[in-house]
């Protein structure tokens, strides 16, 4: 595909991904030609907003597409792939974990374009901001991968399939679990009548301090104070005997690092 | 105290806190009149960037603050009242943890004004936008600190001691607990040679979208979808026996929690 020639993308699947990744694609200019999707309520939904064609039937799929693209669980790749009706198509999909050789048996131009965010239908962003991490063993398919990527966002590598996992952990601890505590935060501060409101500022200055450096330069509490006094304070304040271990945990993982560091 | 009339603040101490606060009464209507410390480097730092007269020694300090507001180590707060030179000033603190009779011996008029941040001394913020906690059970050192407050941030209110210790143990799992996980993955990242870059727009979602919804809400990841398979490979990637049960007890508040929900 040259550098100035359009890219035809059908995506595959309804999700918070597929939502996402349609919304970016319609300000680019890349081309979303069809929607393919199981679940006919979304699927409609979809389409709907973004006025593109759509199938719940694969074998009315566009044979047109540079890339298709799929955005599934990651359980339903082995059954698609038994009912794909292209071979040798270039097929990405976008999760973190599925292998980049799950389409191998249909072609040899498949891969992985990982978009490393939390996306939430309904939930608009900055797409230009989200990394998208290509991953494939066919230069055609990464050419494809590579010239889509610098489309939708300003932020695009190669890494591979052992990075992609790695970095879907990583991201679970920096957003998932991050989440949890955000929720825990919040349960905690209102079971003393203390709105969630008085959190948000400490909670998007906590994210914004590791924008422009570590999280090790940022660290502040009483873990890193060592205030032993306080930590025994809040562990008696707890109640649930896993909150307090989780307690400990962080606080010891805290305390270690710091000592590694000096 | 009128509120058309000025507020003097005499600060003491010389950490982050007042690093912070220094800055925020220079940009408003309160007058800092002296600042009182017992590092001299740090004392002669902030005096020189703030051009404003200071001291290491409590009997030099001005006898004219409406407010002598502290922010010390916890540990300080008995020593200082014992040496401090006047009576029945207004005295306030602004720790999480200490108790708002800390200056009880010297005084009526004492109290707390916990600003609910973190802060890094030399890294600026938006203090408006920090909420301000007052904490005093004397009307004249209310009135005096609800003046201040609301000359330095947007966000203030009245709490109770209980909820000013409840407040404080949920801001551990809000920002220092949420820092502690974003060292842990930065580090799973580099591990494989993943730039903490690729993270910092995840966690900067993460944060941003809890500014208008509740955690709950917002909540993605392998637990959240049960997705067992994922899980079970992540423990597995995982070395640390004490990072692989951080990883169990988050994952289980996350699908507790959902369950609670439904």
């Amino acid at each position: 595909m040259q550098k100035n020639k359009n890219c035809n993308v059908v995506l595959l699947g309804t999700g918070n991904v597929v939502w996402h990744l349609g919304h970016a694609m319609l300000k680019s200019q890349i081309s979303l030609i069809q929607v393919y999707g199981r679940n006919k309520t979304q699927l409609t939904a979809l389409a709907n907003e973004w006025h593109v064609p759509f199938t719940d039937n694969l074998n009315c799929l566009s044979p047109e597409a540079d890339i298709y693209l799929f955005a599934l669980k990651d359980g339903a790749y082995q059954e698609i792939c038994s009912v794909f009706p292209f071979r040798n198509a270039c097929m990405a999909h976008t999760s973190g974990n599925v292998d980049n050789s799950v389409f191998q048996s249909l072609t040899r131009h498949g891969g992985v374009i990982y978009p490393f965010q939390t996306f939430t239908k309904g939930f608009p962003l900055a797409f230009h901001e989200v990394p998208l991490c290509i991953d494939t063993n066919d230069p055609e398919c990464e050419g494809k991968l590579l010239f889509l990527a610098g489309k939708l966002s300003r932020i695009f590598c190669k890494i591979s399939s052992i990075q992609r996992k790695q970095l879907h952990l990583s991201g679970v601890f920096a957003c998932n679990f991050t989440n949890a505590l955000y929720t825990l935060a919040q349960k905690i501060a209102e079971e003393k009548e203390l709105d969630f409101n008085l959190l948000r500022p400490l909670i998007a200055e906590t994210a914004r301090k590791v924008q422009t450096h570590f999280p090790e330069e940022m660290q502040t509490g009483p873990a890193i104070r060592n205030d032993i006094e306080i930590i025994k304070n809040h562990i008696e304040l707890l109640k649930d005997p896993q909150i307090k271990e989780l307690y400990h945990i962080l606080t010891e993982c805290i305390i270690k690092n710091a000592k590694n560091k000096s």
